[in-house]
């Protein structure tokens, strides 16, 4: 069995309060006694690539990789580790961003995407119980059959399980809510090894403290998603998607205020500045004009999406937007949604070798424009490339600081852009994070958002529920 | 000073666990120092008014009552309680269900009713944030003049603290959420007597775990909230309401299982039940058909809210229902819905002397006319007159058994109902309370539905956040 632990391969950015423990020989001797040579692995590919996300930051691999295929499994894995006192990781996809998935603290990576069975669609409830490990076009693939559909579509293809541990959202947020809107219920692994359901599949409940709502953004640090029971919407009537290309960010940011003040229910309303506009044309051959452009979609029955578009171009043509340009076909609609979607790849191999380092502050919409147009003109004064995207009709978007990760000073710079943009998001009674989560890499603006004495209770909570701190340590707040 | 504590003036359906304890002479000495008589009260009066709710169980009053003016005075009381041991029972505007105010473990009242200021109206974010003791009613008139409106309405005029507390819904809950989508932040005092933010103004956040859900749905256990803020939508430019009898109870929650179905974004739809229809016209001198009702609201563009009452008069059509009757007035549409908003009290006063037992549970769409039609055959046959209303495009609805208080077969009837109908509920993946909440009257269902690992987990946080149990203890669970 190879050695329990590596010597660190980076440690950009890591609070230096982190020790690195390993997983005792005794805990990889009972985990090789539980699971064959298909479920567990130590082999070094394997652990590296469990010990990294999409993020900028590293650490060393976890000791070993449990590749869970029920709940059984995932409990005999929790309560080995838990008896040897060893950490657990869970991991999904390996999309997050902010170094959820970095071994900081030691441990070993269970790996749920094996658990990707669909449990039940209740089509007539409008609701579905996944494993965790189905990705969200898995499981779009799975109900398509039904009429019915699962709006939440954060860029990677992420999987269910890590969107519920990140309350992640993405394009269709402003209508659909995010994970927190959408998970029902769920059955969980506790740091015992003990499995609570927590939610029914009734819409609403006042029963008790809301242990879902808990679970959900709780970065795998309360418990194991080992079943997640969503809603499902009606694919609607009618859809349609336009593009409106801008003389300026501000005329964008400012038709987006007043779609949002006027209560039009847009589905999707998407920014992309001109420079990612370029990267997507380049890397999903597309033609679109690089322009400061918002990306449309609107849901409802004809007439309804007739209505809403035509309130939308008015707003649009005050600030002088160019006449939408429509994608008809599903299959524009789709290469558009995909283009878009890939815009943080496309940015990202851009510039060979680079790391892209992602802000994520969410502002009250009329804060929006003061937020985001100081932000652009930091970016613009620091010579980093970047792009800028964003989910604007919830005040939400994502700068992508492009950095060469072998040149401190790119970092630094990059990191103080990222300061800069939370402490003004703060300031505006905005969040330091709209849906990536906090991680290793935002738990400084936790505490200057939350506030020292709400860190202190999340910690109070962590320590009730996992006392050991087995639990994916080291994320959201230090421990 | 009055004593402290008196004998029981009833203990109908009280845990037997429970011991009462008094509020210790020196916490009374040291509330009488830093409030004057103005704020702190020991009249029997006062106490007996803050020792009841609206439900069906009674406990001997708390030992005083603080009336707090300010975050500070909340926090001096609680840091006062906590001194000497003493329990708090946050209080609001006394309209719970459940026994969620009562002095089970003795202790002191503290009413926040006088902390009913509009602390900031942020209309172009759609945003309202407030003190705890406004009420509803109080809050859409104190925002009329923006356009926008605060769509959450139990029957009761509520307090928005309360409301929160109970994670509280109402008729609009179909189309607009629970108080658990609407809150978007708050200030909480600790048991400590700190105080804490939770959330900010932005739509969105995975800033850590998601303490203001965990907040709301608590029952004042773990802390009481000095702030809240809410989201509030702009009046729809287009509204109607409509009444449509059916020849069944039957045939009109399949109208409404079909209307959800098929996702129509129908904004309120409530049952009332032939009998109810007669206690409301009585009660309110209206002259609705005396026949199973679905009371229903649209809102919209004007081209929208025809399309919706199209399709829905479409499918109430195919169950045999009468046409849409139009409440077409603003004064019309207010005249009907206050008579639902009645409901509850006109039922109660149809039976001098008597009180009601109300259920509150809610299960899947799909499950709803099982769920119900059975519960109907039961309560028919078992004598006690009922009322029967609900928020069924929610799955939820509210039995009212209106027992003789001095016949304890009375009560052990309607509670054997309640029981029956929340098993049948629980067995068909529903939930034991929609939105009244769990309180005293509950915590057996609560098990039922949650299970015991899951309820432990729920007292570990209880016991992390307020070690001594001072914050309305033996609610939610025995404590």
């Amino acid at each position: 069995m190879a050695a329990p632990f590596l010597p660190p391969i980076a440690m950009n950015a890591l609070p230096s309060s982190y020790s690195f423990a390993s997983a005792p020989q005794a805990l990889l001797d009972a985990l090789a006694a539980r699971f064959d040579a298909r479920q567990l692995s130590t082999a070094l590919a394997v652990r590296e690539q469990h010990g990294r996300d999409e993020g900028s930051i590293s650490a060393p691999p976890p000791a070993a990789v449990v590749f869970a295929e029920s709940t059984q499994d995932v409990q005999d894995t929790v309560r080995l580790a838990a008896r040897h006192g060893v950490p657990v990781i869970a991991y999904g996809a390996g999309s997050s961003l902010e170094g959820h998935l970095l071994a900081v603290r030691g441990g070993i990576s269970l790996d749920v995407s094996r658990m990707n069975a669909v449990l039940a669609i209740d089509a007539d409830d409008l609701t579905v119980t996944v494993q965790p490990g189905i990705t969200r076009k898995q499981l779009n693939e799975a109900v398509r059959h039904t009429g019915l559909f699962f709006p939440i579509d954060p860029g990677a293809d992420a999987s269910i399980g890590g969107m519920a541990a990140t309350r992640a959202s993405g394009t269709n947020a402003v209508r659909y809510g995010t994970m927190r809107d959408n998970v029902l219920a769920l059955q969980v692994v506790t740091a015992s090894g003990e499995t609570i359901r927590t939610g029914t599949r009734a819409r609403k409940s006042s029963a008790g403290y809301d242990l879902t709502r808990l679970m959900v953004g709780s970065e795998g640090t309360l418990g194991i998603f080992t079943e997640v029971t969503l809603r499902l919407y009606p694919l609607p009537e009618a859809v349609s998607a336009a593009v409106c290309s801008f003389p300026s960010i501000e005329a964008a940011v400012r038709t987006v205020i007043q779609t949002i003040q006027l209560g039009v229910p847009i589905a999707r309303v998407e920014l992309i500045d001109a420079n990612s506009v370029r990267l997507v044309n380049a890397h999903s051959q597309l033609t679109l004009r690089e322009e400061p452009m918002l990306l449309m979609e609107f849901h409802g029955s004809p007439a309804g999406v007739q209505e809403q578009a035509e309130a939308v171009q008015q707003i649009a043509q005050d600030w002088c937007g160019n006449a939408f340009e429509w994608a008809t076909t599903p299959e524009e609609r789709t290469r558009l949604w995909t283009a878009r979607h890939n815009a943080y790849f496309a940015a990202v191999q851009s510039r060979p070798g680079c790391k892209a380092i992602s802000t994520d502050t969410c502002v009250p919409i009329s804060r929006l424009a003061d937020c985001l147009l100081d932000s652009v003109a930091e970016a613009d004064a620091s010579g980093i490339p970047y792009f800028l995207v964003g989910h604007v009709g919830d005040g939400n978007f994502h700068f992508g600081y492009l950095i060469d990760p072998r040149q401190p000073a790119e970092r630094e710079t990059a990191e103080q852009l990222n300061r800069q943009l939370v402490a003004r998001a703060l300031a505006l009674g905005g969040t330091c994070t709209g849906e990536h989560g906090v991680g290793i890499h935002k738990m400084d603006f936790l505490l200057d958002e939350a506030g020292a004495a709400a860190v202190a209770m999340m910690r109070a909570i962590k320590q009730a529920l996992d006392p050991q701190g087995i639990l994916n340590p080291g994320k959201i707040f230090a421990l």
